[in-house]
Protein backbone atom coordinates (compact mmCIF):
# COMPACT_ATOMS: atom_id res chain seq x y z
CA UNK A 1 0.00 0.00 0.00
CA UNK A 2 1.72 3.44 -0.95
CA UNK A 3 1.25 6.15 1.30
CA UNK A 4 1.25 9.91 0.47
CA UNK A 5 -0.41 11.65 -3.02
CA UNK A 6 0.95 10.11 -5.47
CA UNK A 7 -0.08 12.72 -8.63
CA UNK A 8 2.74 13.88 -9.40
CA UNK A 9 5.17 10.81 -10.24
CA UNK A 10 1.94 8.83 -11.13
CA UNK A 11 0.27 10.80 -13.71
CA UNK A 12 3.86 11.76 -15.33
CA UNK A 13 3.84 7.99 -16.12
CA UNK A 14 0.84 8.26 -18.35
CA UNK A 15 0.68 10.02 -21.44
CA UNK A 16 -1.45 13.29 -21.74
CA UNK A 17 -4.33 11.64 -23.84
CA UNK A 18 -4.60 8.39 -21.88
CA UNK A 19 -5.79 10.91 -18.90
CA UNK A 20 -7.94 12.74 -21.05
CA UNK A 21 -9.52 9.53 -22.63
CA UNK A 22 -10.52 8.81 -18.71
CA UNK A 23 -11.56 12.22 -17.05
CA UNK A 24 -14.96 11.71 -17.61
CA UNK A 25 -15.18 8.39 -15.42
CA UNK A 26 -15.90 7.94 -12.09
CA UNK A 27 -15.18 4.32 -10.04
CA UNK A 28 -17.19 3.51 -6.63
CA UNK A 29 -14.45 2.09 -4.01
CA UNK A 30 -16.85 -0.93 -3.88
CA UNK A 31 -16.30 -1.79 -7.31
CA UNK A 32 -12.93 -2.54 -6.44
CA UNK A 33 -13.82 -3.38 -2.56
CA UNK A 34 -10.72 -5.54 -1.90
CA UNK A 35 -7.96 -2.44 -2.29
CA UNK A 36 -7.85 0.18 0.70
CA UNK A 37 -9.20 3.46 -0.02
CA UNK A 38 -5.59 4.56 -0.20
CA UNK A 39 -4.74 2.36 -2.87
CA UNK A 40 -7.93 3.13 -4.99
CA UNK A 41 -7.18 6.93 -4.80
CA UNK A 42 -3.35 6.02 -5.87
CA UNK A 43 -4.92 3.40 -8.86
CA UNK A 44 -7.59 5.50 -9.87
CA UNK A 45 -5.16 8.47 -10.34
CA UNK A 46 -2.42 6.96 -11.88
CA UNK A 47 -4.95 5.25 -14.46
CA UNK A 48 -6.18 8.91 -15.04
CA UNK A 49 -9.49 8.79 -14.12
CA UNK A 50 -11.49 11.50 -13.08
CA UNK A 51 -13.57 10.83 -10.29
CA UNK A 52 -14.15 8.44 -7.68
CA UNK A 53 -16.93 8.40 -5.34
CA UNK A 54 -16.47 7.14 -1.78
CA UNK A 55 -18.04 4.43 0.05
CA UNK A 56 -18.82 4.80 3.80
CA UNK A 57 -17.34 1.49 4.78
CA UNK A 58 -14.09 2.37 2.66
CA UNK A 59 -13.61 5.35 5.29
CA UNK A 60 -13.71 3.00 8.58
CA UNK A 61 -11.03 3.99 10.91
CA UNK A 62 -10.02 6.88 9.25
CA UNK A 63 -10.56 10.94 8.89
CA UNK A 64 -12.67 12.13 6.09
CA UNK A 65 -11.12 15.05 6.18
CA UNK A 66 -7.75 13.29 5.56
CA UNK A 67 -8.76 11.24 3.20
CA UNK A 68 -10.62 14.04 1.76
CA UNK A 69 -7.30 16.06 1.29
CA UNK A 70 -5.78 12.85 -0.13
CA UNK A 71 -8.04 12.37 -3.30
CA UNK A 72 -7.78 16.12 -4.26
CA UNK A 73 -4.06 15.90 -4.09
CA UNK A 74 -4.53 12.75 -6.37
CA UNK A 75 -6.19 15.24 -9.13
CA UNK A 76 -9.80 13.14 -8.34
CA UNK A 77 -12.89 14.89 -8.01
CA UNK A 78 -14.93 13.72 -5.18
CA UNK A 79 -18.26 12.63 -6.91
CA UNK A 80 -20.59 11.40 -4.11
CA UNK A 81 -20.41 9.46 -0.98
CA UNK A 82 -22.08 6.25 -0.45
CA UNK A 83 -25.10 5.89 0.84
CA UNK A 84 -27.82 7.38 3.03
CA UNK A 85 -31.19 6.27 3.48
CA UNK A 86 -32.67 3.70 4.50
CA UNK A 87 -35.79 5.57 6.20
CA UNK A 88 -38.61 3.76 6.23
CA UNK A 89 -39.90 1.45 9.18
CA UNK A 90 -42.98 0.75 10.75
CA UNK A 91 -41.34 1.66 13.82
CA UNK A 92 -41.12 4.95 14.35
CA UNK A 93 -37.85 4.89 17.21
CA UNK A 94 -36.08 2.98 13.76
CA UNK A 95 -37.26 6.33 11.61
CA UNK A 96 -35.82 8.50 14.04
CA UNK A 97 -32.56 6.39 14.61
CA UNK A 98 -32.36 5.90 10.67
CA UNK A 99 -32.40 10.13 10.38
CA UNK A 100 -29.68 9.99 12.90
CA UNK A 101 -27.44 7.65 11.19
CA UNK A 102 -28.16 10.20 8.01
CA UNK A 103 -27.18 13.44 9.51
CA UNK A 104 -23.73 11.67 10.22
CA UNK A 105 -23.69 10.93 6.79
CA UNK A 106 -24.11 13.98 5.65
CA UNK A 107 -21.79 15.73 8.14
CA UNK A 108 -19.22 12.98 6.84
CA UNK A 109 -19.88 13.81 3.04
CA UNK A 110 -18.92 17.94 4.45
CA UNK A 111 -15.98 17.00 5.85
CA UNK A 112 -15.20 14.47 2.98
CA UNK A 113 -15.55 16.89 0.42
CA UNK A 114 -18.60 15.13 -1.32
CA UNK A 115 -21.08 17.32 -2.81
CA UNK A 116 -23.86 14.45 -3.17
CA UNK A 117 -24.72 11.62 -0.76
CA UNK A 118 -27.02 8.67 -2.38
CA UNK A 119 -29.59 7.80 -0.74
CA UNK A 120 -30.91 4.19 -1.01
CA UNK A 121 -34.45 5.18 0.61
CA UNK A 122 -35.36 1.69 2.36
CA UNK A 123 -38.33 -0.06 2.25
CA UNK A 124 -40.02 -2.48 5.26
CA UNK A 125 -41.90 -5.95 4.14
CA UNK A 126 -44.03 -4.99 7.01
CA UNK A 127 -46.01 -2.03 5.57
CA UNK A 128 -47.54 -1.30 2.15
CA UNK A 129 -44.84 0.55 -0.61
CA UNK A 130 -46.57 3.33 -0.52
CA UNK A 131 -46.08 3.76 3.33
CA UNK A 132 -42.53 3.48 3.12
CA UNK A 133 -43.10 6.35 0.26
CA UNK A 134 -43.98 8.41 2.34
CA UNK A 135 -42.11 7.91 4.94
CA UNK A 136 -39.20 8.34 2.62
CA UNK A 137 -40.60 11.72 1.65
CA UNK A 138 -41.06 13.10 5.40
CA UNK A 139 -37.51 12.07 5.89
CA UNK A 140 -35.79 14.06 3.13
CA UNK A 141 -37.94 16.71 3.87
CA UNK A 142 -36.62 16.66 7.27
CA UNK A 143 -33.35 16.57 6.37
CA UNK A 144 -32.86 18.67 3.18
CA UNK A 145 -32.19 22.10 5.09
CA UNK A 146 -29.28 20.51 7.22
CA UNK A 147 -27.81 19.09 4.40
CA UNK A 148 -28.14 22.41 2.26
CA UNK A 149 -26.18 24.06 5.25
CA UNK A 150 -23.61 21.44 4.88
CA UNK A 151 -23.35 22.16 1.02
CA UNK A 152 -24.42 18.35 0.14
CA UNK A 153 -27.09 16.74 -2.03
CA UNK A 154 -29.63 14.35 -1.76
CA UNK A 155 -29.68 12.02 -4.46
CA UNK A 156 -32.66 9.36 -4.14
CA UNK A 157 -31.55 6.51 -6.51
CA UNK A 158 -34.67 4.10 -7.58
CA UNK A 159 -33.67 0.61 -7.04
CA UNK A 160 -34.52 -2.36 -9.33
CA UNK A 161 -37.85 -3.80 -8.24
CA UNK A 162 -36.44 -6.95 -7.07
CA UNK A 163 -35.44 -4.36 -3.94
CA UNK A 164 -38.92 -3.63 -3.39
CA UNK A 165 -39.20 -5.94 -0.42
CA UNK A 166 -36.29 -4.82 2.23
CA UNK A 167 -34.37 -1.98 0.42
CA UNK A 168 -36.11 0.86 -1.82
CA UNK A 169 -40.11 1.08 -2.03
CA UNK A 170 -38.77 3.38 -4.50
CA UNK A 171 -38.45 1.26 -7.91
CA UNK A 172 -38.72 3.59 -10.66
CA UNK A 173 -37.54 7.27 -12.19
CA UNK A 174 -41.21 8.73 -12.00
CA UNK A 175 -41.30 7.68 -8.08
CA UNK A 176 -37.84 9.02 -7.43
CA UNK A 177 -39.10 12.55 -9.48
CA UNK A 178 -42.37 12.45 -7.13
CA UNK A 179 -40.96 12.22 -4.04
CA UNK A 180 -38.34 15.04 -5.14
CA UNK A 181 -41.25 17.06 -6.52
CA UNK A 182 -43.35 16.86 -2.87
CA UNK A 183 -40.10 18.00 -0.62
CA UNK A 184 -40.12 20.71 -2.94
CA UNK A 185 -35.83 21.12 -2.43
CA UNK A 186 -33.25 22.55 -4.89
CA UNK A 187 -30.71 19.93 -3.31
CA UNK A 188 -33.06 16.63 -3.43
CA UNK A 189 -32.57 15.08 -6.99
CA UNK A 190 -32.33 11.55 -8.31
CA UNK A 191 -29.44 9.02 -8.80
CA UNK A 192 -30.06 7.30 -12.34
CA UNK A 193 -28.49 3.87 -12.10
CA UNK A 194 -28.52 2.01 -15.54
CA UNK A 195 -29.01 -1.14 -13.85
CA UNK A 196 -31.79 -0.49 -11.67
CA UNK A 197 -34.15 1.00 -14.70
CA UNK A 198 -32.87 -0.20 -18.15
CA UNK A 199 -36.20 -2.48 -17.78
CA UNK A 200 -38.84 0.76 -17.26
CA UNK A 201 -40.82 1.30 -20.20
CA UNK A 202 -40.68 5.30 -18.96
CA UNK A 203 -36.85 5.53 -18.61
CA UNK A 204 -36.15 7.92 -21.81
CA UNK A 205 -39.27 10.02 -20.87
CA UNK A 206 -38.48 10.28 -16.93
CA UNK A 207 -34.88 11.32 -17.98
CA UNK A 208 -36.16 14.11 -19.92
CA UNK A 209 -38.66 15.37 -17.51
CA UNK A 210 -35.96 14.98 -14.61
CA UNK A 211 -33.77 17.37 -17.42
CA UNK A 212 -30.35 18.70 -16.12
CA UNK A 213 -31.04 20.41 -12.59
CA UNK A 214 -32.75 17.00 -11.19
CA UNK A 215 -30.08 14.06 -12.44
CA UNK A 216 -27.95 14.37 -9.73
CA UNK A 217 -25.74 11.00 -10.75
CA UNK A 218 -25.40 8.46 -13.22
CA UNK A 219 -24.27 4.90 -12.30
CA UNK A 220 -23.53 2.20 -14.75
CA UNK A 221 -22.87 -1.89 -14.92
CA UNK A 222 -23.97 -4.14 -16.92
CA UNK A 223 -26.99 -6.83 -16.07
CA UNK A 224 -25.71 -9.99 -16.44
CA UNK A 225 -26.84 -12.89 -18.36
CA UNK A 226 -27.83 -15.25 -16.39
CA UNK A 227 -27.45 -13.22 -12.88
CA UNK A 228 -26.77 -15.54 -10.70
CA UNK A 229 -27.38 -13.68 -7.24
CA UNK A 230 -29.57 -10.81 -6.84
CA UNK A 231 -27.04 -8.67 -5.18
CA UNK A 232 -23.74 -9.91 -6.16
CA UNK A 233 -23.27 -10.54 -9.99
CA UNK A 234 -23.44 -6.92 -12.04
CA UNK A 235 -21.18 -6.97 -14.58
CA UNK A 236 -19.07 -4.86 -15.99
CA UNK A 237 -20.02 -2.78 -18.80
CA UNK A 238 -20.37 -4.76 -22.51
CA UNK A 239 -20.48 -8.10 -20.45
CA UNK A 240 -24.29 -7.99 -20.19
CA UNK A 241 -27.80 -6.51 -21.74
CA UNK A 242 -27.84 -3.28 -20.71
CA UNK A 243 -28.41 -0.95 -23.49
CA UNK A 244 -25.87 1.34 -21.97
CA UNK A 245 -25.21 3.28 -25.12
CA UNK A 246 -28.73 4.15 -25.79
CA UNK A 247 -29.47 5.09 -21.92
CA UNK A 248 -26.05 7.30 -21.77
CA UNK A 249 -27.69 9.08 -24.78
CA UNK A 250 -30.84 10.25 -23.05
CA UNK A 251 -28.83 10.98 -20.01
CA UNK A 252 -26.58 13.28 -21.79
CA UNK A 253 -29.93 14.40 -23.81
CA UNK A 254 -31.95 15.32 -20.32
CA UNK A 255 -28.83 17.84 -19.76
CA UNK A 256 -26.90 15.74 -17.34
CA UNK A 257 -22.95 16.93 -17.77
CA UNK A 258 -21.81 15.12 -14.91
CA UNK A 259 -19.34 11.73 -14.59
CA UNK A 260 -20.53 8.24 -15.30
CA UNK A 261 -19.86 6.18 -12.37
CA UNK A 262 -19.37 2.67 -12.38
CA UNK A 263 -20.54 0.91 -9.44
CA UNK A 264 -20.41 -3.08 -9.29
CA UNK A 265 -21.14 -5.81 -7.32
CA UNK A 266 -19.50 -8.90 -7.92
CA UNK A 267 -18.41 -11.72 -5.73
CA UNK A 268 -16.76 -12.87 -8.97
CA UNK A 269 -14.78 -9.67 -9.62
CA UNK A 270 -13.72 -9.24 -5.69
CA UNK A 271 -11.84 -12.57 -6.45
CA UNK A 272 -9.89 -11.60 -8.71
CA UNK A 273 -6.77 -8.99 -9.34
CA UNK A 274 -7.85 -5.79 -8.94
CA UNK A 275 -5.23 -4.10 -10.98
CA UNK A 276 -6.99 -6.85 -13.89
CA UNK A 277 -10.36 -5.59 -12.62
CA UNK A 278 -9.50 -1.83 -13.11
CA UNK A 279 -7.86 -2.61 -16.90
CA UNK A 280 -10.85 -4.53 -18.21
CA UNK A 281 -13.06 -1.67 -16.70
CA UNK A 282 -11.00 1.08 -18.91
CA UNK A 283 -10.87 -1.05 -22.21
CA UNK A 284 -14.66 -1.34 -21.83
CA UNK A 285 -15.76 2.46 -20.90
CA UNK A 286 -16.91 4.37 -23.86
CA UNK A 287 -18.22 7.71 -22.96
CA UNK A 288 -22.08 8.52 -23.66
CA UNK A 289 -22.30 10.95 -26.66
CA UNK A 290 -25.10 12.73 -26.74
CA UNK A 291 -27.56 11.53 -29.79
CA UNK A 292 -26.88 13.83 -32.70
CA UNK A 293 -29.88 15.80 -33.86
CA UNK A 294 -31.22 14.61 -36.96
CA UNK B 1 -50.21 -43.67 -7.12
CA UNK B 2 -53.68 -43.86 -7.80
CA UNK B 3 -55.04 -44.57 -10.78
CA UNK B 4 -58.49 -43.40 -12.33
CA UNK B 5 -60.74 -41.05 -11.15
CA UNK B 6 -60.96 -40.63 -7.44
CA UNK B 7 -63.79 -38.13 -6.81
CA UNK B 8 -66.94 -40.61 -5.64
CA UNK B 9 -64.58 -42.00 -2.89
CA UNK B 10 -62.41 -39.24 -1.86
CA UNK B 11 -65.03 -36.27 -1.88
CA UNK B 12 -66.94 -38.80 -0.03
CA UNK B 13 -64.36 -38.55 3.07
CA UNK B 14 -64.13 -35.02 3.15
CA UNK B 15 -67.22 -32.51 5.14
CA UNK B 16 -69.13 -30.89 2.26
CA UNK B 17 -68.09 -27.86 3.42
CA UNK B 18 -64.40 -28.10 3.53
CA UNK B 19 -64.95 -28.58 0.10
CA UNK B 20 -66.84 -25.59 -0.76
CA UNK B 21 -64.47 -23.65 0.93
CA UNK B 22 -61.89 -24.34 -1.57
CA UNK B 23 -64.01 -24.46 -4.49
CA UNK B 24 -62.45 -21.03 -5.56
CA UNK B 25 -58.99 -22.55 -5.41
CA UNK B 26 -56.56 -23.83 -8.39
CA UNK B 27 -53.24 -25.32 -8.09
CA UNK B 28 -51.03 -25.17 -10.60
CA UNK B 29 -49.10 -28.57 -11.59
CA UNK B 30 -45.97 -27.07 -10.79
CA UNK B 31 -46.84 -26.49 -7.35
CA UNK B 32 -46.58 -29.97 -6.42
CA UNK B 33 -44.12 -31.20 -9.13
CA UNK B 34 -42.77 -34.19 -7.52
CA UNK B 35 -46.02 -35.51 -8.30
CA UNK B 36 -47.13 -36.82 -11.74
CA UNK B 37 -50.17 -35.20 -12.45
CA UNK B 38 -52.19 -38.58 -11.82
CA UNK B 39 -51.41 -38.39 -7.88
CA UNK B 40 -51.86 -34.11 -8.39
CA UNK B 41 -55.46 -34.73 -10.01
CA UNK B 42 -56.58 -37.03 -7.09
CA UNK B 43 -54.81 -35.49 -4.51
CA UNK B 44 -56.22 -31.94 -5.62
CA UNK B 45 -59.75 -33.20 -6.19
CA UNK B 46 -59.46 -35.29 -2.47
CA UNK B 47 -58.99 -31.68 -0.60
CA UNK B 48 -61.65 -29.88 -2.36
CA UNK B 49 -59.87 -27.62 -4.55
CA UNK B 50 -61.55 -26.42 -7.29
CA UNK B 51 -59.15 -26.25 -10.69
CA UNK B 52 -56.11 -26.88 -12.11
CA UNK B 53 -53.79 -25.46 -14.11
CA UNK B 54 -51.44 -27.86 -16.24
CA UNK B 55 -48.24 -27.57 -16.84
CA UNK B 56 -47.21 -29.09 -20.13
CA UNK B 57 -43.84 -31.01 -18.77
CA UNK B 58 -46.89 -32.29 -16.48
CA UNK B 59 -48.30 -34.24 -19.76
CA UNK B 60 -44.52 -35.78 -21.42
CA UNK B 61 -45.39 -39.27 -22.68
CA UNK B 62 -49.33 -39.24 -21.78
CA UNK B 63 -52.66 -38.15 -24.17
CA UNK B 64 -53.86 -34.65 -23.75
CA UNK B 65 -57.59 -35.75 -24.00
CA UNK B 66 -57.31 -38.75 -21.26
CA UNK B 67 -55.71 -36.64 -18.89
CA UNK B 68 -58.83 -33.97 -19.89
CA UNK B 69 -61.07 -36.67 -18.94
CA UNK B 70 -59.23 -37.59 -15.80
CA UNK B 71 -59.33 -34.18 -14.56
CA UNK B 72 -63.49 -33.91 -15.39
CA UNK B 73 -63.83 -36.88 -14.11
CA UNK B 74 -62.35 -35.83 -10.99
CA UNK B 75 -64.81 -32.94 -10.40
CA UNK B 76 -61.74 -30.61 -11.36
CA UNK B 77 -62.13 -27.73 -13.91
CA UNK B 78 -59.14 -27.36 -15.83
CA UNK B 79 -58.23 -23.70 -15.79
CA UNK B 80 -55.46 -23.08 -17.71
CA UNK B 81 -52.44 -24.50 -19.45
CA UNK B 82 -48.72 -23.16 -19.11
CA UNK B 83 -47.21 -22.28 -20.99
CA UNK B 84 -46.61 -20.86 -24.54
CA UNK B 85 -44.95 -17.66 -25.56
CA UNK B 86 -41.38 -16.99 -25.86
CA UNK B 87 -41.83 -15.23 -29.11
CA UNK B 88 -39.01 -12.59 -29.01
CA UNK B 89 -35.56 -13.13 -31.07
CA UNK B 90 -32.83 -11.37 -33.17
CA UNK B 91 -33.55 -14.06 -35.18
CA UNK B 92 -36.35 -14.88 -37.65
CA UNK B 93 -35.83 -18.38 -38.15
CA UNK B 94 -36.03 -19.07 -34.16
CA UNK B 95 -39.30 -16.27 -34.34
CA UNK B 96 -41.13 -19.16 -36.76
CA UNK B 97 -40.07 -22.12 -34.65
CA UNK B 98 -41.83 -20.33 -31.81
CA UNK B 99 -44.54 -19.89 -33.73
CA UNK B 100 -44.99 -23.85 -34.24
CA UNK B 101 -44.34 -24.40 -31.18
CA UNK B 102 -47.30 -22.41 -29.79
CA UNK B 103 -49.40 -23.71 -32.32
CA UNK B 104 -48.95 -27.14 -30.82
CA UNK B 105 -49.18 -26.07 -27.19
CA UNK B 106 -52.99 -24.48 -28.84
CA UNK B 107 -54.07 -28.09 -29.97
CA UNK B 108 -53.01 -29.03 -26.83
CA UNK B 109 -54.82 -26.72 -24.92
CA UNK B 110 -58.09 -27.94 -27.21
CA UNK B 111 -57.55 -31.25 -26.73
CA UNK B 112 -56.76 -31.01 -23.02
CA UNK B 113 -60.00 -29.16 -23.03
CA UNK B 114 -58.48 -25.89 -21.35
CA UNK B 115 -59.84 -23.10 -22.17
CA UNK B 116 -56.68 -20.78 -21.74
CA UNK B 117 -52.97 -20.52 -22.65
CA UNK B 118 -50.51 -18.48 -20.43
CA UNK B 119 -47.74 -17.06 -22.50
CA UNK B 120 -44.52 -15.69 -21.16
CA UNK B 121 -43.71 -14.14 -24.03
CA UNK B 122 -40.03 -14.25 -24.32
CA UNK B 123 -37.04 -11.29 -24.80
CA UNK B 124 -33.67 -12.11 -26.02
CA UNK B 125 -31.06 -10.12 -24.55
CA UNK B 126 -29.19 -9.12 -27.90
CA UNK B 127 -31.78 -6.73 -29.22
CA UNK B 128 -33.97 -3.70 -27.52
CA UNK B 129 -36.81 -4.85 -25.38
CA UNK B 130 -38.99 -2.51 -27.63
CA UNK B 131 -37.95 -4.62 -30.58
CA UNK B 132 -38.73 -7.61 -28.29
CA UNK B 133 -42.18 -6.46 -27.88
CA UNK B 134 -43.08 -5.75 -31.26
CA UNK B 135 -41.92 -9.26 -32.11
CA UNK B 136 -44.25 -10.82 -29.33
CA UNK B 137 -47.45 -8.26 -30.81
CA UNK B 138 -46.65 -9.74 -34.02
CA UNK B 139 -46.70 -13.31 -32.88
CA UNK B 140 -49.66 -13.12 -30.94
CA UNK B 141 -51.40 -11.19 -33.62
CA UNK B 142 -50.35 -14.12 -35.84
CA UNK B 143 -51.95 -16.86 -33.58
CA UNK B 144 -55.00 -15.18 -32.37
CA UNK B 145 -57.03 -17.06 -34.82
CA UNK B 146 -55.99 -20.07 -35.13
CA UNK B 147 -56.61 -19.96 -31.33
CA UNK B 148 -59.72 -18.62 -31.44
CA UNK B 149 -60.66 -21.86 -34.09
CA UNK B 150 -59.36 -24.07 -31.69
CA UNK B 151 -61.45 -22.40 -28.50
CA UNK B 152 -58.20 -20.96 -26.85
CA UNK B 153 -57.78 -17.68 -25.37
CA UNK B 154 -54.40 -16.92 -24.79
CA UNK B 155 -53.14 -15.08 -21.90
CA UNK B 156 -50.15 -12.41 -21.51
CA UNK B 157 -48.21 -12.56 -18.20
CA UNK B 158 -46.18 -9.51 -17.49
CA UNK B 159 -43.38 -11.01 -15.56
CA UNK B 160 -41.10 -9.20 -12.80
CA UNK B 161 -38.63 -7.04 -14.35
CA UNK B 162 -35.54 -9.41 -12.80
CA UNK B 163 -36.77 -11.47 -16.22
CA UNK B 164 -36.48 -8.96 -18.46
CA UNK B 165 -32.95 -10.07 -19.66
CA UNK B 166 -34.31 -13.71 -21.26
CA UNK B 167 -37.52 -14.55 -20.33
CA UNK B 168 -40.25 -11.66 -20.65
CA UNK B 169 -39.88 -7.81 -22.67
CA UNK B 170 -43.57 -7.12 -20.83
CA UNK B 171 -42.85 -6.47 -17.27
CA UNK B 172 -45.57 -4.48 -16.64
CA UNK B 173 -49.59 -4.93 -16.27
CA UNK B 174 -49.55 -1.62 -18.57
CA UNK B 175 -47.40 -3.16 -21.00
CA UNK B 176 -49.61 -6.38 -21.35
CA UNK B 177 -52.81 -4.24 -22.07
CA UNK B 178 -51.00 -2.06 -24.54
CA UNK B 179 -49.88 -5.33 -26.68
CA UNK B 180 -53.82 -6.78 -26.20
CA UNK B 181 -54.62 -3.40 -28.00
CA UNK B 182 -52.41 -3.83 -30.25
CA UNK B 183 -53.24 -7.27 -31.53
CA UNK B 184 -57.72 -5.82 -30.56
CA UNK B 185 -58.86 -9.86 -30.49
CA UNK B 186 -61.10 -10.76 -28.26
CA UNK B 187 -59.13 -13.77 -27.15
CA UNK B 188 -55.73 -11.91 -25.93
CA UNK B 189 -56.06 -10.91 -22.88
CA UNK B 190 -53.70 -11.10 -19.49
CA UNK B 191 -53.07 -12.96 -16.95
CA UNK B 192 -51.93 -11.32 -13.62
CA UNK B 193 -48.97 -12.76 -11.62
CA UNK B 194 -48.98 -11.28 -8.11
CA UNK B 195 -45.34 -12.60 -7.66
CA UNK B 196 -44.27 -10.42 -10.92
CA UNK B 197 -46.75 -7.41 -10.28
CA UNK B 198 -46.68 -6.71 -6.49
CA UNK B 199 -44.11 -3.83 -7.05
CA UNK B 200 -45.82 -1.90 -9.85
CA UNK B 201 -47.42 0.99 -8.64
CA UNK B 202 -49.76 1.89 -11.38
CA UNK B 203 -51.47 -1.73 -10.47
CA UNK B 204 -54.69 -0.57 -9.17
CA UNK B 205 -54.96 1.54 -11.78
CA UNK B 206 -54.20 -0.89 -14.56
CA UNK B 207 -56.16 -3.87 -13.32
CA UNK B 208 -59.33 -1.34 -13.32
CA UNK B 209 -58.34 -0.74 -16.81
CA UNK B 210 -57.93 -3.87 -17.77
CA UNK B 211 -61.32 -4.77 -16.24
CA UNK B 212 -63.02 -8.65 -16.60
CA UNK B 213 -63.28 -8.88 -20.46
CA UNK B 214 -59.23 -8.65 -20.45
CA UNK B 215 -58.18 -10.14 -16.84
CA UNK B 216 -57.80 -13.88 -17.85
CA UNK B 217 -56.57 -15.39 -15.06
CA UNK B 218 -54.68 -14.56 -11.31
CA UNK B 219 -52.33 -16.17 -10.08
CA UNK B 220 -50.88 -16.00 -6.14
CA UNK B 221 -47.93 -16.67 -4.07
CA UNK B 222 -45.50 -14.95 -2.04
CA UNK B 223 -42.36 -13.02 -1.93
CA UNK B 224 -39.89 -14.53 0.49
CA UNK B 225 -37.59 -11.76 2.30
CA UNK B 226 -34.89 -12.68 1.60
CA UNK B 227 -35.49 -13.99 -1.14
CA UNK B 228 -32.33 -16.68 -1.99
CA UNK B 229 -33.11 -17.63 -6.11
CA UNK B 230 -34.03 -15.07 -8.45
CA UNK B 231 -36.55 -18.27 -9.97
CA UNK B 232 -37.32 -20.63 -7.67
CA UNK B 233 -37.51 -19.70 -3.67
CA UNK B 234 -41.33 -18.02 -4.06
CA UNK B 235 -43.36 -18.56 -1.11
CA UNK B 236 -46.85 -19.77 -0.25
CA UNK B 237 -48.95 -16.75 0.66
CA UNK B 238 -48.00 -15.36 3.99
CA UNK B 239 -45.13 -16.18 3.62
CA UNK B 240 -43.55 -12.92 2.55
CA UNK B 241 -44.55 -9.43 1.74
CA UNK B 242 -47.02 -9.90 -1.36
CA UNK B 243 -50.39 -7.53 0.39
CA UNK B 244 -52.28 -10.22 -1.39
CA UNK B 245 -55.52 -9.31 0.35
CA UNK B 246 -55.16 -5.51 -1.29
CA UNK B 247 -54.47 -7.24 -4.72
CA UNK B 248 -57.19 -9.93 -4.58
CA UNK B 249 -59.92 -6.94 -3.91
CA UNK B 250 -58.79 -4.83 -6.77
CA UNK B 251 -58.72 -7.72 -8.77
CA UNK B 252 -61.75 -8.79 -7.87
CA UNK B 253 -63.38 -5.02 -7.82
CA UNK B 254 -61.95 -5.13 -11.48
CA UNK B 255 -64.25 -7.57 -12.55
CA UNK B 256 -62.54 -10.90 -12.25
CA UNK B 257 -64.47 -13.48 -10.91
CA UNK B 258 -62.37 -16.50 -11.67
CA UNK B 259 -59.93 -18.63 -9.94
CA UNK B 260 -57.14 -17.80 -7.41
CA UNK B 261 -54.34 -19.87 -9.02
CA UNK B 262 -51.73 -21.18 -6.48
CA UNK B 263 -48.27 -21.03 -8.82
CA UNK B 264 -45.47 -21.47 -6.67
CA UNK B 265 -41.88 -22.76 -7.84
CA UNK B 266 -39.48 -23.67 -4.81
CA UNK B 267 -36.90 -25.96 -4.76
CA UNK B 268 -37.38 -26.00 -1.23
CA UNK B 269 -41.05 -27.13 -1.01
CA UNK B 270 -40.20 -29.51 -3.49
CA UNK B 271 -37.93 -31.25 -1.68
CA UNK B 272 -40.41 -31.72 1.23
CA UNK B 273 -43.66 -34.08 1.67
CA UNK B 274 -46.50 -32.81 -0.91
CA UNK B 275 -48.75 -33.65 1.20
CA UNK B 276 -47.81 -31.17 3.87
CA UNK B 277 -47.19 -28.77 0.94
CA UNK B 278 -50.40 -28.91 -0.11
CA UNK B 279 -52.34 -28.84 3.38
CA UNK B 280 -49.67 -25.81 4.31
CA UNK B 281 -51.28 -24.09 0.92
CA UNK B 282 -54.47 -24.61 2.13
CA UNK B 283 -54.26 -23.55 5.19
CA UNK B 284 -52.63 -20.30 4.05
CA UNK B 285 -55.27 -19.74 1.41
CA UNK B 286 -57.27 -17.23 2.03
CA UNK B 287 -60.01 -16.16 -0.97
CA UNK B 288 -59.98 -12.70 -1.79
CA UNK B 289 -63.31 -10.16 -1.49
CA UNK B 290 -64.12 -7.71 -3.25
CA UNK B 291 -63.48 -4.53 -1.40
CA UNK B 292 -66.71 -2.90 0.39
CA UNK B 293 -68.13 0.10 -0.88
CA UNK B 294 -67.89 2.97 1.52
Amino acid sequence: MSGGPTTGSSTQRDAPNTNERYKGLCLHTVTTKPWPIETAVERYARAGIGGITVWREALSGRSPEVIGSRIRDAGLSIVSLCRGGFFASVNPDDREHALEVNRAAIREAQELGAPLIVLVCGADPRQPLAESREQIADAIETLAPFARECGVKLGIEPLHPMYADTRSAIVTLRQAREVCEAVGAENAGVVVDAYHVWWDPDLEAELAKLGRDRIFGYHICDWRVPTEHMLTDRGIMREGCIPLKQIGSSVRAAGFSGFEEVEIFSTRLWAEDQDEVLDRILRAWKPAQKKREV
